[in-house]
This record gives structure tokens, sequence and C-alpha cells, in this order.
């Protein structure tokens, strides 16, 4: 049984708490955050602080925190002989004497919703060899996806998920927003945003594009902008369009 | 036994075919195409035709070709008194003396991906009632999911479907090509694509909109633009985050 401290209260530190307490290999003996009204979520099941320096003795320090406070948090630990890792796609490794890494779960967290985390890829990196092992038991313990991703390779990861995910959702918005316009209910686009999504499970986005910018279909195009109002949403059409053909290599 | 004649051989005309020799209600009793050589994916199970004077008489006619040549077809056929609908999201419903409407199925076919048509909503549309009620006996055979839309609103359902499918599938690939540059498998970013599709199937976008954009995380932002080498990525990138900015009301 391996003892772990997450430090931090939030999205992701809820969702990893809920998958560590469900093995029967790993114990979240601990959760620190600065002010006591996040810890509620956790105090039922564990022990809860608002004092770094109360932190308890384990085998792994999680800090969960926002990007900005990771580097203070982990600063602020005392112990200097414990493996810290944090959860951060856009922090690097930490550039300290103390033994640490990273352990990012690259998924989107809203607390609300629950997930099954054995299918969300944990993107892992140490500085050195033996602790990142060590982190990879740990991962496997609740994830059946391990990554081994150095920090420049998580930074691009972290840009790509801003594409597939942020703005992906994004782009579902601005479709709600044009079925509200005509009272068509969005639930009609369901069908067509998993399928969506399903398709480049098994295949590559480029091998699957469709649509006017793909075939080339100026008179649909030009139908499509004369009805966006918006310049904003006329302009980010016209680029994505543009792109589109640019990478298919359609000629309009 | 309700019979059917599909004019039409491409990925739409492909899959209701397939959907309909299932049902136990409906017969495709002949599919015409204007070449023979897409007509042999169907000729083993049907009669086929490439002479539209040739056309069986039947209960219905599913024109499915591409939007400019809809009218045309409609026109060349000879037969005046059977109901003729097209699956076009763009085209309106035809203002023709004949009985017309409109059977349009809103999802992505790619004719080698196994769809399970129940699940597609079909748009539909007529000009009367009668044949509208007829034309939703006939796609509740083999959907589940029956709207009534008008062309105005199959317009703005058109449009919404490029976004929410075609944009976002480019989305994917720029995600996937950032990925390639660092030699990151495109594989970890499935589960998150997987959950953002699937957390709008019961949420607004509007509520589930995470990342920097909506955080009013500028130096996240930063970041991400100096790792874009591309000004085409930059600016798309620029142009999406000001939307996401100016939909939810943060100030950088």
């Amino acid at each position: 049984m391996k003892e772990i401290v997450i430090l931090g209260a939030g999205n992701v530190a809820f969702h990893l708490f809920k998958a560590f307490q469900a093995t029967e290999q790993i114990k979240v003996i601990q959760v620190y955050n600065r002010s006591s009204s996040a810890l509620k979520d956790f105090e039922k099941e564990t022990s809860v602080t608002t004092e770094i320096s109360q932190l308890k003795p384990a085998d792994l320090y999680i800090v969960s925190v926002s990007d900005d406070a990771v580097k203070e948090v982990v600063d602020s630990i005392a112990e200097k002989n414990t493996l810290i890792v944090h959860t951060s796609g856009s922090v690097p490794l930490l550039d300290s004497a103390q033994r640490n890494g990273v352990f990012y779960p690259l998924q989107t967290f809203s607390k609300n919703t629950d997930l099954d985390f054995s299918e969300i890829p944990l993107c892992l990196e140490a500085s050195n060899k033996k602790d990142l092992d060590f982190l990879k038991d740990i991962g496997k313990t609740i994830s059946n996806n391990i990554y081994e991703i150095d920090t420049a390779q998580r930074k691009s990861l972290h840009l790509a998920a801003v594409w597939a995910c942020n703005f992906t959702n994004h782009l579902y918005r601005i479709a709600e927003k044009i079925c509200e316009q005509k009272e068509v209910p969005f639930d009609i686009l369901h069908a067509l945003i998993k399928e969506t999504a399903r398709k480049v499970q098994h295949n590559s986005p480029k091998d699957v594009q469709t649509g006017p910018a793909k075939r080339g279909d100026k008179k649909t195009i030009d139908f499509h902008l004369n009805q966006l109002d918006s310049p904003e949403l006329k302009e980010i059409y016209t680029l994505l369009t543009e792109s589109i053909k640019k990478e298919h290599g359609s000629k309009l």
C-alpha cells in the first residue's frame, strides 16, 4: 500500500482523489488546501489540512494547483526527500534539488461529471529513472493509458488540447447559437458531434475531412457567409475554410 | 410494404439504401445513377439503371445527388404524381407543381464507416401535410429521431453542422499536426476528444467551456502563441480566443 498526499482541491485533485481511493494499492492519506471551503468534498473520506507545515510523511506528494501557484507550493513543502509531482500541462519539470516529476492527466475535468479514469491518458515525467518507474506503477493503478512524455512534448500536447477541446467546444457553442436563432433544437446536432469525434478515434482527421471547404464548393461557402450576421463569425468561417483548402489542396 | 427508388449512388444514397433494406416495411426496388460504375455497390441487391427514363413506378423517389444537380434530376423525372424528396441540407423545398419534400439525414457519411442509422436525426419537410405524414412513417422505419424542419431552419442546421463537424474535424487535424511536430502520438488526445463531444450531449457547450481563454489566462495564451510557427494558426488561435472571451465575458 502506497500513501499519497494531494495538495490542491480543484477539479483535477478531486478526480485523482476519487480514482486513487477506488484502488486497493493506493491510499490518499491527506489533502491540503490553502482555504478550507474546498476541503469539504474530501474531509469525510480522509484527513485534511490548510497548513502546509502539517503535511504527513508519504510516498508521493501530488501538487494539483493552478499553474501560477505550482512553484510556490512545491517550494513550501518542508520535506525534502519525498518525490513531488505536479499535474500541469504547461509547467515544466521543476528545476530543483528535490526529487520531482510530472503526473499530467490529459482530460477536461468538471466536478459534476463522472469520468472513467482508466481511459484517461497519464503523461509522466521524472527527474530520474527510478522515480519515473515508481510513477508508472502509481499511474497504472488508475489508468490503462500511461505515456512517458518530456516537458517539450507536454507543452505541445497542452497546446494541441486547446484546439481539440477548448476551441472545439467553442465551435459547438457557435453551432448552438446558430440553431437558437431559428429555434432549432441543438439536440439535432448531438449525433453528428458524437460521430465526428468517433471517426478520429480510428482515422487521421486528415482522411475523414468533409464539407464545402474540402470539396471546394464555393457556392455553399458564399451561401453560408451570407447567412452569418456577425463580422467576427464571418472572419472565423473564412479563416477556417482557407485553412482547410490549404491542407487539402482544393482550389476555389 | 412501401416501394422506394433512390436516385444517386453517393455516400448518403448508400447508407439510406442499407438502412431501408434492413427494414421489413420498405423495399428499395431500384437505384438510378448517371454513371454505371457507382452502381456496383447496389446491383447485387436491387435493380439498377443509368436511364432516368427507365424509373420504375414507386411510392417515393429519393433524390440523393450533389446540391447542384438536384433540380435537374428532379425535373427529369417523367412521373408527375409520385412524391419526390431530396436529401440536401442546403437546397430549398422545390417550388414545382409536383408533390415534393425533403428527407435530410443530418450526419457525416463515409462509405467505409458503419453507422447506426437509428440515431441519425432525419429532418423532414413536404409541400403538403399528407406527404409529410407519409415521410414521417417512412423515416420512423429507419430512425428514432424524426424532426419536422422547414427550409429556413434546415439552412441554419446545415451551417451549424459545418461548425460542429467540418470545422471541428479541422481543429482535430491542427491538433494532430502539433503532435506530429514533437513526435507525440495523436492517440493521447482520443479520450479528450471523446469526452469533449460527450459533455455537450447533456449540457449546453456554453456551460462546459474550459481553458485559458475562458479563464482569462493571458500567460498561457501568450505561451501558446509563441509555440505556433504558422501565422495562419496564430491568427485562428487569436480569433477563437477573442471569441471565447467575448462569449464568456472574461477580461484579459
